[in-house]
């Protein structure tokens, strides 16, 4: 039976300190999260709050603005947490103080509604995003309650929950619906885990249970609308069928990592074992014919998601960064019903790659998208539907969340980060502190501070990457007991005890699966948890004129000077002599080649000095 | 001084009379025609121009309905023009009687505008298509007034060019704008031919002459509906400049092509030597930087048009059918002005590739969008926007006029087709008879009929696909004179003189700019003008899988059984051990590969069997 057993060791308890990510919090706490509070405000969705909006009026309040508020909310909320800055505390109180007026006599909230169409509340749950706000809106009273220790907010979310739980459910007068972009269910089971209310968790597997039955909800909703319920590909929203039927992951991408997510929740609350199953059917999907090597995933920009197994073209490719986040969020709740490891390579794959290079080192410019293959993309500073920029705040802010779990009997190390976490293990402080100059190194050493001898299983991830990884005591080899994919080492651990993990790290030549069209005849490069780029301004030739020959030697060299310090990997290419093409767009015989240097950079770094062709699939010489 | 020195054979002069284009011919007359009319009747577009609409009635005849109808009304005159028929004789009298009563007052036709939106009459050139659709009628009259020598069209159309020259002009209370969707520009010109009547040439000219003047008419349109007149890309109905300072093809690809129709038309009626310049600069940019091996254009289904150079992707390629023929009309205008055979090697690329894959061997479901791979791709008996089946027809039903043209001093034979035309040299009446199994074959026998014997050059085209031409003359080597890819022979032909033509037709591997990103590493196969593709139904292994090694010999066999009798390409390539290879999305290591027979056949007969996985590009192995 699925139960939460590996429970994530809050952001709180885990101090990050490394070379690696400690510079990347840092502009996110000082650059993005500023940065989203400056462009919610220049573009009117503080504001909103004020419910001061007239016919008329520019901008009009948009159904989703709620939400990116709600998500740089949370990331500063996180943030504060963590650092404490009054100035932000009493931004966020005095913010707090404007949604708390904007709550409705009967607990509904909502900027749009509540002014521009107050006659449309709830009736179309299918596209207007207004419980998808809501679940929003709960998460960062969650994580303001949780970081300052006011209910401010959260009172005001548990009495507009408590409202939705009037209006939606099974009973006779309620209404049988639920959001079409998924958010609430999650957001309610975590507004369950701080408040200790069953009826959010009930009311979270209600909307999770209902979604897709029969006669189908947003149909119904539409003909009342006066639409032809036909014409709506009910796969886009994840209610084509119900849930525990559902075997491909499909639709809209990142509402189906937001259902998923909900579902591994309430499976592990619930001890839901159909439910843990659908999960795993879907997840098994994902990871062996949806998923792009960054960890990105939705294929087209036309569904912002899914369309057909192994097609996963790079140019076009969406690989939307809310939807890597979601990919981490739902990768991040299996592993807490389950330590097995392929969870977390899948969430350090997404982190590394797809997640991070959404963001600019500067921390003001985003990606919406991130493909594998481009020309002229460009991060930019904000959307007008602006989920990415603050979705990706809230993560990093609580990133450290990521790193380590705890069951009643281990300890467990799900990512590589030089830091150092407080735990409490039956009842004893005992600290974990890492050492790494991971994702450059594979060198991890891990010390335990103790104040008395504890036994604890202590499990190490030996990421799928890896091959040939070495594990010692105190300086003897140790083999550990190896479990999906972790090495469990068991013993009364000592203060100052230190185990060494050596996980080789050579540049790889990775493959994609042979009806990966997009990739035939192609490799990419990949050392450790990064997938490799190249960049046009590292090269005299356009990208796309190089080609890697199967056999060419590969290597690396840190480069303490280039972006913020990082292993560029180096190789002896071939490229095509375009001065000898000429200017024929066909010609019967193929072009001569010449050798030339290939340098690839960590894909997550993209984008950061010139706008310029980039790749991640080579072909093969 | 540019001049219309090469005027085409009229189609009604040319007999077709082969293996290839004959059965296809009589598919458009017996089945293409008869089903555009039966669809254009039942989705309303026929009974549109009864004007019996109102408010609440569906369907809403639509703003493109009455250019549909045009090209089939063109299609069907074509067609009678060739081949009497009574019955369609009168269908097409019956349904120019109803056009005739729809007309206004004033001389305004438009079935949408005249019920619909009446109020709204050339309020939005931009995108109303209301200019475009007359254009389609006049193109209409002309070919019915030609086919039947009735004025009944051509004259309801005469009233309404006059009416529009009325109301579209510089002086001083005309409106100075033109068409978002370019057409009438070339249906003037054609106007102007039949009817003698200059106003028709000057109005063509005013609305090419006034395109992207500024200040834009399309701006001060927007600003008059109270729209923001900067959010419109003008680039996409190519008004952003003058079209003399236009240097590359851009925007909507049918749009451009019926453009540069038009500008070639009025360069060669008006000896103007700034408008063939600015047609040959853009000829030069489209096929040396954007056009497909298929003679397909439009590399994005968006704008559905150009994108930027070298952006030729596959499995996206829009490469509409429409934008197709556009092509094959500018480029065969194009060499009316100049004998090159790029013109004619471009036309025969576009015909015997892009445009003839967009119809299925029984001719009644197309292809609106035609790429060099596909997936699920699959024919359709309709479209919403039906732009595309009647644009075939029309096109097809008066295919013959492409194949040969005269000037005053020769006659050219453009295209090789088994065919008798009938000529009029200097008074004297002439046969030209092609026997020939082309595209099959490249052996090409012209003989002369002639009362007595008579001077003229014969110009015949070197394809530029053709290595080591070799011309007889009565069995005896000519090498003729070479003059900007024809071979001109000049004598005093004698009844019964035969020309033979021998181009060598081997089976080649054709290979992309290497900035053509989406085709690196890939080679097509192209015999004669046919350029090859793989299908799924062909492979035991899904094409993708097979690569073509570079050395692999090609061989070809005609299989009479296959499509109607087609030339198949074989080879043997590789294929990837899908087995070996296992789930695994990626890997360290490459695929397997073991040996697996390929077979390619025309790209223009993709899709008559079965759906499934289709390949233009291969990748070399």
């Amino acid at each position: 039976m699925p139960s939460r057993t590996f429970i994530p060791v809050p952001h709180t308890q885990v101090k990050i300190d490394d070379s690696f990510w400690s510079p990347r919090l840092k502009v996110n706490r000082e650059q993005t999260i500023p940065h989203n509070y400056e462009q919610c405000k220049e573009t009117g969705r503080i504001d909103a709050f004020k419910l001061e909006w007239k016919e008329g009026m520019e901008p009009v309040p948009h159904i989703f603005w709620d939400s990116d508020v709600g998500k740089w909310l949370e990331a500063a909320s996180h943030s504060l947490a963590a650092h404490p800055d009054p100035a932000l505390d009493s931004l966020l109180d005095n913010f707090v103080a404007s949604v708390a007026k904007a709550q409705q006599p009967d607990g509904y909230l909502n900027s749009h509604f509540a002014v521009v169409e107050p006659e449309k509340r709830w009736r179309n749950l299918r596209d207007a995003h207004e419980l998808y706000c809501a679940g929003h809106l709960i998460e960062a009273a969650v994580a303001h309650y949780q970081a300052t220790g006011k209910r401010t907010l959260l009172d005001v979310m548990q009495r507009y929950a408590d409202y939705i739980d009037f209006v939606f459910g099974p009973k006779p007068g309620q209404v049988r619906g639920y959001c079409g972009h998924e958010e609430i269910e999650l957001a309610l089971v975590k507004l369950y885990r701080v408040t200790g209310e069953k009826r959010y968790l009930r009311l979270s597997g209600y909307f999770v249970n209902e979604r897709g039955r029969e006669p189908n909800y947003f149909a119904l909703e539409a003909e009342a609308r006066g639409e032809d319920p036909t014409r709506f590909p009910y796969e886009y929203n994840q209610s084509h069928k119900p849930v525990r039927e559902q075997t491909e992951v499909t639709g809209h991408a990142v509402r189906a990592m937001y259902l998923y997510s909900a579902m591994a929740d309430l499976a592990g609350e619930l001890n839901d074992e159909s439910l843990f199953a659908a999960c795993k059917t879907l997840w098994r999907h994902l990871i062996t014919k949806r998923l792009y090597l960054t960890g990105g995933l939705g294929s087209s920009w036309r569904n912002e998601g899914f369309t057909r197994d192994y097609d996963l073209p790079n140019e076009t490719a969406y690989a939307e960064t809310c939807a890597g986040i979601g990919l981490v969020f739902w990768a991040h709740r299996l592993s807490q019903l389950e330590c097995d490891s392929e969870y977390a390579d899948v969430m350090e794959r997404a982190l590394y790659n797809n997640v991070l290079s959404s963001v600019s080192l500067g921390g003001r410019t985003f990606f919406y998208d991130n493909p594998l293959a481009a020309t002229t993309h460009e991060r930019q500073a904000w959307f007008s539907c602006a989920c990415c920029p603050p979705n990706l705040a809230r993560l990093l802010a609580s990133f450290g969340g990521c790193v380590y779990a705890q069951s009643e009997t281990d300890v467990v190390v799900h990512l590589y980060v030089g830091s150092h976490a407080q735990l409490s293990v039956g009842g004893q402080r005992v600290g974990v502190v890492q050492e790494t100059a991971y994702p450059w190194q594979g060198a991890v050493t891990i010390r335990i501070e103790s104040e008395s001898p504890i036994r604890f299983g202590l499990r190490l991830r030996i990421p799928g990457w890896c091959r040939g990884a070495a594990v010692k005591i105190n300086d003897t080899d140790s083999k550990g007991l190896a479990e999906k994919g972790y090495v469990r080492l068991e013993r009364e651990w000592r203060n100052g005890d230190a185990v060494s993990l050596d996980l080789p790290m050579p540049v790889e030549r990775v493959y994609a699966h042979p009806n990966v069209r997009a990739d035939a005849g192609r490799a990419g490069l990949q050392r450790g948890p990064l997938v490799y780029c190249l960049e046009a301004c590292d090269h005299v030739a356009p990208v796309n004129h190089l080609a890697l020959p199967a056999d060419a030697p590969l290597t690396c060299r840190f480069d303490p000077e280039l972006l913020g310090g990082v292993m560029v990997i180096s190789a002896e290419a071939l490229r095509v002599d375009e001065a000898e093409w000429g200017k024929d767009l066909y010609r019967p015989h193929p072009a001569r080649t010449t050798s030339a240097a290939l340098r690839a950079i960590p894909y997550c770094l993209w984008g950061n000095r010139e706008v310029g062709e980039m790749a991640v699939w080579l072909r093969s010489g």
